[in-house]
């Protein structure tokens, strides 16, 4: 199966160029020109378009979606007590099906082609991905210290052997111990042991809020970053979300182990929670993504929104206009987010490259004029231009439909279970 | 004419309401049901709707729309003498009105019904007020210290005379001297005097950058609002922009002359200007709305962006999960902005208020579940889903497209005269 995406305004590098974006299954051919002789089977016309890569969520809790606006404005120890982990309590395997297919159609829509995942009843998230056509990196999120720790520590391990590599590949696992003030140092070493054997990855948050930081020090004497060395966890290869409160010690750490950082912005100012050292990460070397958090705590899966955040939020803490700016807050949302999702070829419209590709239609008010794409995608487009999503040459959507999810069913199968969900509490 | 909007979700005080809203030529006459024996001429469904009063833009320069993304990502004085400036020096008459008509548009496709502006040329940008249907306050921006300082006064003297009250009350006109910084103050006197003459008030900026407190007490060993007392522009009745830098005894003058402030949190963090202590001014009973600016420094005219960023940077910068919740923000949008741009009877959906409402489709993935529609609003929908737009009871907008205006021809005229602006430079 052959694509031919002719005349988009393509962004390579930072800047944009017209050319046609040649697909031959899941690569990239081409990019520019097509090979001489080229017979596409399908062509899509992108006059008026700007090609972007697919915009990759490296942190999110795809099913809590369907806690979107049930609990807001409230202190996290509240929130998390006595509205959200009560909730959670109550869903079953189809809430956490029926939350991902949302999430999923939310993400198609708005131009994310890759999530990394973390919650429980993985293999229906991986339905979810496998039936939407998305890209996917899960892992079970552990609780180490809760009562059922170690059935989900197991679960991790089933979700690795029977999901890891599926769908073509699209499917990848990591482990998820959670964080490590919910995953004693003795559980992560095992957790560690469990992930080497298997040459997994680990997903988990760190030093997400200041609390986290002082608890740590004051149980191991040690920052949560220095205690995921000492357990191995960093040796690993790790997928940090938050990365909030850092040390330079933490930092340089971070870097010796390629750490690779999953930066919320909307989550982190909407809990309050503080504002990630981004520059300073950047600037030592560490690789940055972008990722929403859960639905609960943004509150939608918005990638265009966060890369903008990110780029707004670190000028002005920074007190430093230069800080971020549009092409590199792109490329957290793009390139950096392949990398820190573990993913090698994708990231970048360039031949060999998978071909995970959005199409933002430039005919609006906000897209007028036209003096730099990329700034204007950033700094004053809306997420709904989004037009043409692909994942490894599949057309996820179309002109603003999506193509492969039922999306009255998924609205209203979702409402009905949410409304189901709260009304047990 | 009497419209009836029917079966809508009505914010009304921060919650929201299940009814019908009564429209009677201008004016909101019933909200819930319709008086017994209510004729419509027009009736308008909004089931799956929410009814929200329509935005109010507090402070902009509209038709910096026509600079959108030609220079961003710089250091502020960079940016204005080597971009702004000298591209800004070479607009004529139809670029401003063009780059005012591209903000109308997109005022409207997002849900603004109310603009306070201040630019030159002025009376361009009334006619793409009167043209659009939308509610304008404009000022002449007056730089005293630019050689065309006292011709702006007059300018802005003419444009009272001719444009306050116009288009049945849906025009007003304030003095715009620029800035402290940019009006030595017997400037300011003499603009004061000619404000009071007229019960005209003064739409202004005030403390935007550090650079601007320092110099300012430098030079005059007063804070640019002590300042202001001192010439007299307080004491006209004042809408100050930005008000980033603001000490303690800044904040009680602010409050003692009713200072209204237009927030403007994606320029502030875009020009790295800092953030703007707005839980203190709230508690301190000062009057905090919000803006866009121009399109150079933001890069959109979104207010429901703004709205979402006051929500979001005023936690993190507080470390308080409560600050700025949804329907704080929702009211700075509303009322606040109504109460700010000096306009009575408008920013609420109750009965003998101006007719100016937006009503958002809620059918998306963004708006699913729905367990508090002020929540979804701020923290989860993008403003593409607002879906009809009134001001005094006249359909500006209607799924999705706007009535009043030609967008063809305004996106055609605008990319063309940018395109022609940035080839003379």
């Amino acid at each position: 199966m052959k694509t031919l995406i002719r005349n988009a305004a393509i962004v390579r590098g930072g800047k944009t160029e017209n050319g046609d974006i040649a697909i031959d299954g899941a690569v990239i051919a081409a990019v520019g020109k097509a090979p001489e002789g080229w017979q596409a089977d399908t062509v899509i016309d992108a006059t008026g378009k700007l090609a972007v890569p697919g915009l990759v969520n490296a942190h999110t809790h795809a099913s809590m979606t369907l806690l979107r606006s049930y609990a807001d404005d409230m202190n996290l120890m509240d929130w998390l007590q006595n509205k959200i982990w009560p909730i959670e309590a109550k869903m079953k395997k189809d809430d956490i099906y029926w939350g991902a297919m949302l999430a999923a159609l939310e993400m198609i829509e708005s131009g994310t082609t890759t999530f990394a995942d973390m919650y429980g009843d993985m293999e229906k998230v991986a339905e979810a991905a496998i039936e939407s056509g998305l890209r996917a990196v899960l892992s079970r999120g552990i609780i180490g210290v809760a009562p059922n720790g170690e059935a989900a520590f197991e679960e991790n391990k089933t979700l690795f052997s029977d999901y890891h590599g599926a769908a073509d590949g699209r499917i990848t696992v990591m482990f998820g111990p959670h964080a490590p003030y919910t995953c004693p140092p003795d559980f992560l070493r095992r957790v560690a042991e469990a992930a080497k054997e298997r040459q997994a990855e680990i997903h988990i948050h760190l030093a997400e809020t200041k609390g986290e930081i002082e608890n740590c020090l004051k149980d191991y004497g040690k920052t949560p970053i220095a205690l995921m060395e000492e357990t191995g966890i960093l040796q690993c290869g790790v997928l940090g979300a938050h990365c909030v409160h850092l040390s330079d010690d933490d930092i340089a750490l971070m870097k010796k182990y390629d750490v690779r950082v999953a930066h919320n912005p909307g989550s982190n100012m909407k809990l309050a929670s503080g504002i990630a050292p981004v520059p300073k990460l950047q600037k030592a070397g560490v690789c940055v993504a972008l990722g929403t958090d859960g639905a609960s705590s943004n509150n939608n899966l918005d990638m265009l929104e966060e890369a903008r955040l990110a780029a707004l939020l670190h000028k002005v803490d920074t007190l430093d206009p230069l800080a971020v700016p549009a092409h590199e807050a792109l490329a957290m949302a793009t390139e950096n987010g392949a990398k820190a999702v573990g993913l090698k070829n994708l990231g970048q419209i360039e031949p060999g490259q998978r071909a995970d590709i959005v199409l933002y239609d430039m005919s609006g008010a906000a897209w007028t004029p036209k003096f730099d794409l990329v700034s204007l995608l950033i700094y004053s487009a809306g997420s709904a231009s989004a037009d043409t999503v692909l994942v490894d040459g599949n057309v996820l959507m179309e002109k603003g439909e999506v193509k492969t999810l039922d999306k009255e069913r998924i609205l209203f199968e979702a409402a009905r279970r949410a409304q189901a969900l709260a009304a047990k509490m």
